[in-house]
């Protein structure tokens, strides 16, 4: 079973999909909003598709496919997660999570295009497991109690401008927010369908040529104490999106710096969570 | 003229006030949102009020304050743009703006209480001129063009925990967004009724003691410029916020490093603006 938002943007429709069929989800939600996480949303879809109670969505493959979640409050991003992604910037391995923060009204969909930046030189990729928070997290007690609180996984693809980045003022945040800067999905896969998120493949491809080619199980701040800990700092509320962090192979580590241009493809996938596909246009 | 929004968390009554009354905005918005100040809401205010198709609130004064926008999809703040203040923290004047961001999540009205989060000793104030986004901004061609987008100003409270902030992994937010840290208001001043942002005096006592003492003529970045800047990396959208910096006189900067702990009163305002007052209680 995994989630979907079809239509056009602003307008999409929530659907669940199982068993190779889309079902219109309306009769339960207007939309995959932080109200349907935290309202057993997802016992709830179980419930009515067992009893036949969804019908399917006619045309479901001939529309866009938005992202797979309502716009979210917050987007709060791990930095510098995965040992050899630290090595290849030249950073040393965090202590503790490194965390910033990205607009997130950068949220597209998983096949819309990606800006380039006006003034942009150093356009780079990082694939990324995203986590769903489900219901609200404040102080969690334990990484075991964190876990209870997430809704689902995603493929986030956490475009950044490395330049903006890392070479302007010395917060991360201004090279992470341009318009288009992540893309989400293609689905939402319950967090209780994904046996181990610390044993998934991530991959991404730039043009065809594999770039980054991972696994979760590298990640030094595991998904759990990553949730656990962001909940020392912040709250996080049903629907808020955590970017976990990204493994080697990005531009900015590659010997080349072969940043993104306009007309480049990317192309992404977590094993079980869908692949992604994006084209580079000039803003 | 001002706007507020009165009445219990989540409840907000929108308002607007003039010449001492209060009265009820509900005949024009549900709410004080992006997409009031998009579709020329001061203008359109401007005119019910002439016409007198506004009716006085009933017991204004005996309902909570919120803060007087309705909760924005970010909250960006400068860092480091008074020179006095990036002088006491230590820090080398910023060659260009600082950026960070802070949880919406964040905002509280102005008489709100503000938590002291677990673990902090750090626990600090930084009374700024808010921002209010009016309209869309992306890719500014002039500083003169982005001061047109703006809907107007707010006493803003960028409460920070500096231990969480500077000693935790090099990037600010996690010590920005913790519950509670963005009290705002009493009131939106539309912009076009503020002379010159640039020669506001901002003033912040705790426990009665004046400590942040600062006009916004010494700003290194000027809100023009400000806004103009940060469109160049990021879409700014109606009811955005952006927190232009603090002067001088913060915990951080003072000898003796008073900081906040659960019963301190922290009163501040920006002339012109209103006052708030927040007592600091412990998460």
């Amino acid at each position: 079973m995994n989630f979907k938002r079809l239509g056009p943007s602003g307008q999409e429709i929530p659907v669940v999909q199982r068993d190779g069929t889309t079902f219109d989800l309306r009769p339960l939600t207007a939309d995959l909003d932080g109200a349907f996480w935290a309202s057993d949303g997802i016992a709830r879809t179980r419930v009515a598709l067992d009893r036949g109670e969804l019908t399917e969505l006619p045309d479901a493959d001939s529309l866009r496919v938005g992202a797979p979640i309502a716009r979210p409050h917050k987007i709060v991003c791990i930095g510098l997660n995965y040992r050899d992604h630290a090595a290849e910037t030249g950073a040393a391995l965090p202590a503790e999570p490194v965390v910033f923060m990205k607009d997130p009204m950068t949220i597209v969909g998983p096949y819309d295009d990606v800006l380039v930046p006006r003034g942009s030189t150093q356009t780079d990729w990082e694939v990324e497991l995203g986590v769903v928070v489900g219901t609200t997290v404040r102080y969690a007690d334990s990484p075991e109690e964190a876990m209870r609180h997430i809704a689902g996984y995603a493929v986030s693809h956490d475009v950044s401008e490395r330049g903006f980045q890392l070479e302007r003022g010395g917060q991360w945040d201004k090279g992470k927010s341009c318009e288009t800067f992540n893309p989400l999905g293609p689905s939402l896969v319950p967090a209780d369908e994904v046996d181990d998120p610390q044993s998934l493949a991530l991959r991404l491809w730039v043009n065809g040529v594999l770039r980054q080619d991972g696994s979760t199980k590298d990640m030094i701040f595991p998904v759990a104490h990553v949730v656990w800990y962001l909940s020392q700092f912040m709250v996080l509320y049903p629907g808020d999106v955590i970017n976990t962090g990204t493994p080697a192979g990005v531009a900015l580590g590659l010997p080349d710096h072969p940043y993104l241009r306009a007309g480049d493809v990317v192309e992404l996938e977590v094993a079980g969570l869908g692949r992604a596909r994006q084209t580079l246009v000039q803003a």
